[in-house]
């Protein structure tokens, strides 16, 4: 059997790809992102309740990743299904990708076509900075993943959770995988999330998550009601 | 609410990225491609029965695309699993290349770092030209997938039955979807797939499946051999 030669072994890498700068829809992706125990679930219900209460003529959509389709849902089973473990790095991005690829297609761009306001527990963000960062894939190629997988469509706002990772773990009962890796981990992805908002500071409002609960609140509502208003 | 400017909703594309030249691992990579009836499945067990007899000091692993892995068998339900009917195209693409990530990764890579010869039934070629073709997904991008998705392993030798398509279907006796989708269509994939071929000569073969089974046969195992004594 002939031998290759090693030295042509060069491995391929995605572009980095730009997000588009609006998705041309009627309706607005708002996107909740942060570290663990910032208290995203509770400010996006109280988000959530505010625009309800307060503009009763909008459409309001909940959703979260990975997950918001049945097929979505089926491919977030694979990635997390002991069955599978040891699921190749790369494949695993992949699945992501191609849970948030349905998800976007069949739940998020018909709700914004429609114009309501979606509202998500993590998207993009989340990928690079956990994946890039915890699986070491690298930022640009797991963005242009999900650039490509949902089309371009980048969130009109992000409200970045910000909070000390040793206050923030110090909230979270019961510590999962992601959870337990440790401070110094936690301290890169929050350096993470705070270098995205950094680059983007109009789609990008960091939120001190140190205040109290109604604070927070209240700094999201007033925020979000500038953006509607504009 | 504000209303989107619609002139912006660029969408992004993943750039082309090319194979790399070799793998670099001790073993040979050998993917049997083309349209439906072309005889690969008995082409590809007619060669393994071919290298057990002439060489047996070599192993050989058998696999066909998408499966593999247990985890690539689950992403491969999903992708024909009516209940998910609708699957959003970019979507299947991932959930393809997801499957075909964990394939290489897990099976493929370690059998050729072991010396093995690895004879694949469909490859990155028939992503290529059926999804690109059959989804209009574009050549390019799904090729840089599965290129991101394998690490850019580019196989070792392509051997591309072709076949007019009008005696290629005759031969199948119960055509699926794929196999059903009229003629045109056909010919433009079997075009698809001699470009790709005519592409690359050093890495392609391309043989004449009107040929009979022996003769067939006799062409690929010959084409075989000079490779493995070259």
């Amino acid at each position: 059997m002939t031998t290759q030669p090693a030295d042509a072994a060069q491995t391929s890498a995605l572009p980095a790809v730009r997000a588009s700068e609006s998705h041309g829809l009627p309706g607005l992706l708002v996107v909740f992102e942060g570290g663990e125990g910032v208290g995203k679930s509770t400010q996006i219900a109280r988000l959530v309740a505010h625009l309800e209460r307060t503009r009763p003529g909008v459409q309001v959509v909940q959703s979260r990743e990975p997950g918001g389709t049945a097929a979505a849902e089926a491919l977030r089973r694979i990635a997390l299904d002991p069955e599978f473990d040891g699921l190749a790095p790369r494949a695993e991005a992949l699945v992501f990708a191609a849970a948030r690829s349905d998800h976007v297609a069949r739940v998020i761009r018909p709700a914004l076509a429609a114009g309501a306001v979606v509202v998500l527990d993590r998207y993009i963000d989340s990928s690079v900075v956990y994946q890039g960062l915890a699986r070491g894939l690298g930022a640009a190629d797991v963005e242009a993943l999900s650039m490509w997988a949902t089309e371009g469509l980048a969130p009109d706002l992000v409200f970045m959770l910000d909070l000390d990772p040793g206050t923030g773990l110090g909230r979270v009962a019961r510590p999962d995988r992601m959870e337990s890796a440790g401070l110094e981990f936690h301290n890169r992805v929050r350096q993470g999330f705070l270098e995205r908002a950094a680059a983007e500071p109009a789609r990008y409002r960091v939120i001190d998550a140190s205040a109290t609960i109604d604070e927070v609140a209240a700094n999201i509502a007033a925020h979000m009601d500038s953006v509607l208003d504009a």
